[in-house]
């Protein structure tokens, strides 16, 4: 397998962006700074407009009002950015997965596999699980009882789908995954634990991507939802019976606690936690390590925390921050004595 | 498999409740909103009292004090969590597993599995461990060296217990979870990082259940130790020769350091932290993402971190927080002077 | 096989310590406040000089300064902890992975594996990828396209290079790390997520240590790079583009943003986390959970949070850090009126 080599015109026409200068073969892409003569180049953001007087790229992705500080070959596109995901991905060397099961693969009489499916080694597939036609299941996957696999969905390696979960259509997850493995539902009772049995499922929507090592419980009673193109990183956690709506995206090791619903178009920042049973609107930032803690019913940007500081300085001020509330009361009483 | 149906009158009988009104066939279980007629709810907070008007439930499990309030079938119970919980258990469609090695098991000469177990697809056993009775070892499970499962624990999927890992009986642990790796322990010399062996083991009590892709280091000397009855939520960190008193229980993302002894019947809040060789007396709850930097030797609940705040609003305050100890000692130099 | 039992005088010679006393057997080694006489222990730090006392040790390594005070034979060191962490390492009992390839592997016809690794069973190579002598690839391993395991690396059990991953030489990796799946590219287009492609690759130095669970994704243009010699806990997150100098530690949980750069002999603290795009200086230490939001330019260390109180107490000074700005500018203005 050899990378492919594209001219700027046809790229153009593919994707719907303006030539500007001599048609030029690409053979892959690079950044602004690294591109040579035989790859394309992009500049989505006007802070590094000046890279473009150094740089070497054969061809440079870029929005019409930057075009004229770049004398090469020009893509004129809207948003560069998505031009430049769009082009990157034809020089995407993706490892072929022809239909098919591999003779280790472990698989329940009761299942059911689509023969356009691609099953990989060592690929257990339990009970009543059914997976369709264009699925990836990659090696050492491991799908338990009564799950669903949509079309295209892509189990990279290594994914755990333990019981009642179903995936949409397209649904993308990393290595590592668990989804559907027990909640963390305890009752006291005389001194010792008591399993609350989790008995619902995870529903994931099309187009969603699941990170490595993420986990998302099953629903105690009723399901763990994700809209659709929900993203979410590497070592997320989501408790039962949360709910991500559409297009929200969380960055890595962000930890959502069970039952808090959470809306549209979200951002939640890296180790970022929401509390259980909380409701968090759409279009809400949280900036990472934030700790959501109660519901949120505006969109905009939340923040908890303190600024990094020298240890030292550091030191001090957190000493203080023990003393605030008696500070600021005598603050106040100081301010009334002064009336 | 069928669910199993039966009768109210059977329940009480079997987990001690009283029934109140008709006696009823139950098929299942549902939240108090949206159990059907053929379905048992529960009402545990009388917070929720009033959502009692509107159920449909066929049964709901409640205290005395509330009954009142339902005009239908009624189980009455002291802890209707605990009794919902229970009877909960007996609808939950569990794969069956019975006794024996799948083919594919890679299992050392060495090693000893009762004739009582489960051997999923693709376990791997290493040399010495032993598997006792009625312990089920999932698909992909990999057991190194020296390891002991008890009778009844259940190994779901995925799990690896790497060396030295002594389970008691009844031990539930998660997919991807990762007992007796080695701690993390380095020492400097001539500028290069040397590891420490990690000559201990991992010792799990009866009945403890330990999360989806949560880690267990082995001790360095002597071993990391959980008591019985410990419950851990998933991707906690917990390092090596760390000590967790019985009936604890962490919420996901918890992480301790080394070393640290924890009481019993704690609660750690999710993504909470406790550095290294601390002490945590019995009965202490950590609230989600604090973190224990002493030891604590009263029962009770800690916190640290400061509260959510649009981010514009959190920027002005955070910035002060650098200045809190020189305001600090300038107020108390105003106090003095107004002397 | 049987621990070996080694003269104090052997140790002295093959570590360059000085023997005080008489020489004795050495079958294993302990705590100061645990070992037998038959087994050997070290005082390290000063602050337990005190159990030299009550120590039945066989042998100790210490310091000279502290050797008038341990009347028993005695190795002499001038780094204890490293003397004890190398002959600690002659009593660990390791597993015994000989050369040759399990029955069960599959490996893809284009993969290289050289004669003298050993090739544990469920273990998928795909194509491309090379495997060097004296490599130890344990059971349920996967590695994916394109990879290249130097000589002498680890990857004890259920470890996965998804794509594009070349460990240098003795490389060790702990059970469920997950290298090289895809950086969490995004772009948002029309309303959807659209993925950016992740054509890098994972480059990890001779001597590094990635602990379990950990996951480092691969870089989007150019390549994720550890250093050589780094040391990286468990639950870790390394985004994508990420560069970790050399020798620098990090402990568990600790999470980097994509495209950040850290230097060398840095220490970061237990779930730290570190934004992207910053670069921070060799010999920093960041301490435990604090988040790094600044590049760091001088060497020291840094912290963010505050203080663990009593939860009633939390509660009165974390609402005070909402009105800090507002006392803060009114204690400034306070200062103007009595001037």
């Amino acid at each position: 397998m050899t990378a492919p080599v594209l001219k700027a015109s046809e790229l153009a026409q593919r994707f719907g962006l303006e030539l500007r200068g001599t048609d030029r073969n690409v053979a892959g892409v690079g950044t602004l700074a690294d591109a040579g003569s035989t790859q394309l180049a992009f500049l989505a953001n006007p802070r590094y407009r000046a890279q473009l007087a150094q740089a070497r790229a054969g061809v440079v992705v870029l929005r019409a009002d930057d075009a004229q500080h770049w004398p090469g070959t020009a893509l004129i596109a809207r948003d560069p950015y998505v031009a430049f995901a769009r082009i990157a991905a034809l020089f995407e060397r993706l490892p072929a997965r022809e239909a098919g099961i591999h003779p280790s693969a472990a698989i329940d009489a009761s299942a059911t596999v689509d023969p356009g499916a691609h099953i990989g080694p060592f690929v257990s597939i339990g009970a009543r699980s059914r997976i369709a036609a264009g699925a990836v299941i990659g090696p050492g996957c491991i799908i338990g009882e009564d799950c669903d696999i949509g079309e295209g969905c892509e189990l990279q390696a290594r994914v755990t789908l333990l019981t009642r979960v179903r995936l949409g259509k397209r649904v993308r997850i990393l290595p590592g995954a668990v989804l559907g493995s027990a909640g963390f539902g305890l009752a006291m009772d005389a001194g010792r634990w008591v399993n609350v049995p989790q008995l619902g499922g995870v529903v994931v929507g099309d187009d969603c991507e699941i990170g490595a090592n993420t986990t998302i419980d099953r629903g105690a009673l009723g399901d763990t939802v994700l809209e659709e193109d929900v993203r979410l990183d590497n070592q997320i956690q989501i408790g039962h019976n949360v709910r991500i709506g559409a297009h929200t995206a969380m960055a890595g090791c962000a930890a959502v606690a069970g039952s808090a619903r959470i809306g549209r178009y979200c951002l939640v920042g890296g180790a970022a936690g929401i509390l259980g049973h909380l409701e968090v609107c759409d279009r809400v930032t949280i900036t990472a390590m934030s700790l959501v803690t109660h519901s949120i019913r505006e969109p905009g940007e939340y923040s908890s925390g303190t600024p990094l500081m020298d240890n030292r300085s550091w030191r001090k001020n957190a000493a203080r921050f023990k003393q605030l509330d008696r500070i600021a009361r005598q603050h106040r009483a100081g301010d009334k004595d002064s009336e």
